[in-house]
């Protein structure tokens, strides 16, 4: 059997990856999300083990001690983690594993797993960008204008993945993430089996 | 604007490349089919023009003269062609182009076109196959057996193409190819302008 495939969907802040992932996860049940760990706090809605685990310093310190995470990094003053133990485990029982992460984390991901699936999201405009790092609300003045500036920063740091996904429409985002997923699927280098079966039966 | 797709449909003979590639012309009507030239004769039903563009030797030997092809090659005796002209203007365009070729042609085009979408189209079984070539009805008991030789030992060429479709529903696999071409339209090497148009708009 072939193994599954490690989907990591990253982007800019405010190019929407959490909106666009609870899509995917919606219409592909089959999908199993890894749930990243993390040091800042839960935002309004959050619940820990759902979005993230939600550690303290020293719980997250453990982790790392314990040799629990593929990667972890720090991002704005946080720590963001990602749990290895099931990824792997999931991956070779040919589930596909959906990972979210921020572009530094996927960057890291990327040198140890080169056989995944890199996808960057792009918000349609900067202004549109702008716009959801306001709305999101959660930010002081102080905070929008590092990360708007870090976020455009971090747009080509996209040229370093394989695919870019505008998220115009979460829909049309999603769509296209669920091409990307078929498409990969039919790669000739995940379908080693497939042409083993065809070129060892039997002469007929 | 970023260029179109080359999408080369190929894969071993009986495979049921023709059913196919009529089914994603199909349902995708912007999709530019880029016809054969061949000297073979016309089976029941093909129409010159349509299918291939039927050649006699001396024209298809007055094609290759004039620089007309993008490739052409003997394949059981005959001569097949891809024509150039056009391709290379619709693809200029950003429309993309579906090319139904042999296994041999699709591999000369790989080699002049390194950027283009390289799909090939499985049996799902060796009985399949054999089913396959049998019920063309065209074909003497010593060409089938040496086409089915042939196709057999084809497959393993496979191996060098991007994508394997398992042609098991014309349906299914169209909808493979279908989710193949959406996804290499996300391809961050095809999409430069979009990233030159984030990164170089004005500061907000």
């Amino acid at each position: 059997m072939e193994k599954g495939l490690l989907i990591v969907v990253s982007g800019a802040s405010g190019t929407g990856k959490g909106t666009v992932c609870k899509k995917l996860l919606a219409e592909i049940p089959t999908l199993y999300y890894s749930i990243s760990a993390t040091t800042r706090r839960p935002r309004v809605g959050e619940t820990d083990g759902v979005e993230y685990f939600f550690l303290t310093r020293e719980e997250f310190q453990r982790w790392i001690d314990e040799g629990k995470f593929l990667e972890h990094a720090e991002v704005y003053g946080n720590f963001y983690g990602t749990p290895a133990h099931k990824i792997e485990e999931r991956l070779e029982r040919g589930e596909d594993v959906l990972l979210e992460i921020d572009i530094q984390g996927a960057l890291n991901v990327m040198a140890k797993k080169p056989d995944g699936v890199y996808i960057f999201l792009l918000p349609p405009s900067l202004e549109e960008l702008s716009n959801r790092i306001k709305n999101r609300g959660t930010e002081s003045p102080e905070t929008f204008a590092r990360r708007f500036k870090s976020a455009v920063g971090e747009i080509e740091t996209g040229l370093r993945y394989q695919y870019a996904v505008v998220n115009d429409t979460v829909d049309a985002a999603a769509e296209k993430i669920k091409a990307i997923i078929a498409a990969e699927r039919c790669r000739v280098s995940r379908n080693a089996a497939l042409f083993q079966n065809l070129t060892n039966s039997k002469e007929m």
